[in-house]
């Protein structure tokens, strides 16, 4: 006899029984407000995934920041087990872990294809895994946010003098190259950034890209929006998960839990990447937004400080070292990929022939 | 009385009964030799992923290309129901959809980043969907190649007039673009390449790019490795499910297969992305290889054809005609933001003074 449909039968009853209480109720701590585009939006769709596949085994609540800890505090809460899975960037926990800043981006580094790529095959994940471990903390690459922009400000930068006491709002290694340069560098939340920028507590700041820029509405709050986004080439988002409370789940759950974080880290880049361009027309349609360009001299000096930055964290930190020479030695040879296939093709489609009158020689400034 | 936690154990008992016999054994067809890089390999990690996901209630059994169908019959045993999912490229069933030559990559168009984003946010799956749907088949971003590379030759092109009677293995459109540049163009499923270029049979075809063609060994075959890969700057890699297949599944099961399916694709573009470059350094240090570029009155001549290619494929076929519309509208923008983004970023990083000597100018070609 076999006893495998009629099990099935019992097992659909029994599993409907049970989704009207969850076995395992998790909470989900993210870094931005409720249904922030990408990061709420997304951690909204990975939640109900979860519940999806696990057939209500298990249910997510997504909490914004502030609504059950702050932005910087959901790494401690994910170490705490106060959540059971947070959001971040690696450098907000800089503090904490020196080397996460590389784990971030890296100025003039690796784009978003390159940083996934060194992660999943190159043996990032294996040093992200240790980095965190001592906290307790399973990280999984939660996507990437896409090249940046170099950011909105409330002054010009025409040479290096102009960065002299400038406030901005920069986090990571980013943040510690304006300092060399002479700014004055503050890390902020997301949340904080827009009211900061508009009492004029900071000159200036990054946040992410177009898409994302416009959600906070920085084009209300500084005229200059600048590029290109030297800083972050490709910014690594982070699913955290309390080691303890994916121990604690059957292989299956599991699986589903850090697979479903994987599948919507996919969505991360392809969402950016389809609105960035789109949210970019609305605020070009600003009257009182100008699209700048960083003069070559202060990207030069950018590029030079970059250099000692990341000589100072690696000589005081033996983990950052790791961590950059695997990147480096990844990096040395994907670039030499990248110049005879991604750059040439972008070269190749769009021969200045073919670019818009304003767009032919060195794009583009709308004003 | 709480009866959650009795449950749960009695439901585990079960669940630990039924996995020694899954309650859905499916079939994929895959469309490479078994376990062959990223396409075997990845397809492998799906089905263990599915598997695990499941608790075992779905078993999946991969299928190398020719042990169950050919490869040029995955669409139809899909289609049919022979096996419940598939693997292939869009432009292998353009005998079938004409349209789906634009789902699959279009010369000088979207990397696989851009590509991705319109798909997942710019309306691609939805015609997509409804491209395969009079097939009973669903697709899933199962991932993309990222830029390949123009391929393998037997002979140099220096100009237009070797192009002339040169018999080549392109598909899709880049395949009709050779053909009216006065090539004569085959279409064969992978593993067929190896022997058609040893033979003579055929002087030149593409494959993938530098991780795949080593391991087909094409360098063994042919002299002259070609760049950039203006036609295939980003290769759609699709895993079809047989709709009736899925429809059959419970909604926790259903949700499992397709977020597996989409979390391997991100595994996809990754793992070219790390190993094409290694792959590329192995094959530079075989001395019967030489890397040549295009010279730039080919691909002009390419580029022209390749308008006039697409122009007649919307003119006879209106699903055509409105995806590339959707493609259109979205490149535009796109290809904006990126001037200002990754193009920039990737220039940035990489001044001539960083760069090794030989790839100064124009970089490169190994002799």
């Amino acid at each position: 006899m076999n006893l495998r449909p009629a099990l099935f039968g019992l097992l659909t009853l029994l599993a409907t029984a049970t989704t009207h209480g969850a076995e395992f109720n998790w909470k989900y701590a993210t870094v931005v407000p409720p249904n922030f585009p990408v990061f709420g939006t997304g951690a909204n769709r990975l939640a109900k995934a979860i519940e999806t596949m696990s057939q209500g085994r298990i249910s997510v609540k997504v909490y914004g920041a502030g609504e059950l800890v702050n932005a910087f505090e959901v790494f401690d809460a994910v170490s705490r087990g106060t959540v059971e899975m947070g959001q971040g960037a690696p450098y907000f926990w800089k503090g904490k872990i020196p080397a996460a800043q590389l784990l971030a981006t890296t100025p003039f580094g690796m784009t978003a294809e390159e940083s996934n790529a060194w992660f999943l095959y190159g043996g990032g994940m294996e040093l992200w895994r240790e980095a965190y471990a001592p906290f307790g903390i399973y990280p999984v690459l939660g996507g990437n946010t896409g090249p940046q922009m170099g950011g909105w400000f409330n002054k010009e930068i025409n040479s290096l003098a102009d960065l002299q006491g400038l406030k901005i709002r920069v986090p990571g290694l980013g943040g510690e190259v304006y300092s060399r340069a002479g700014a004055t560098t503050v890390n902020l939340p997301g949340s904080e950034i827009f009211p900061a920028l508009q009492a004029g507590t900071i000159d200036a700041t990054d946040w992410i890209a177009p898409y994302n820029d416009l959600a906070f509405g920085l084009n209300k709050a500084a005229r200059y929006y600048y590029w290109p986004g030297w800083h972050e080439p490709g910014g690594t988002i982070e699913v955290l998960f309390n080691q303890e409370a994916l121990d604690g789940l059957p292989d299956d759950l599991r699986e589903i839990v850090v697979r479903a974080a994987e599948a919507s880290g996919h969505e991360v880049l392809a969402d950016f990447t389809a609105n960035n361009h789109r949210a970019l027309q609305v605020l070009l349609a600003d009257d009182k937004v100008e699209l700048k360009q960083f003069p070559p001299q202060v990207i030069e000096k950018f590029r030079e400080l970059t250099s000692e930055v990341i000589q100072e964290l690696i000589d005081s930190d033996p983990l950052a070292a790791r961590i950059h020479q695997s990147q480096t030695e990844f990096f040395d040879q994907v670039t030499a990929w990248q110049r005879i296939s991604t750059q040439k093709l972008m070269d190749a489609r769009m021969p200045a022939n073919d670019q818009p009158a304003e767009a032919k020689s060195e794009p583009i400034d709308n004003k």
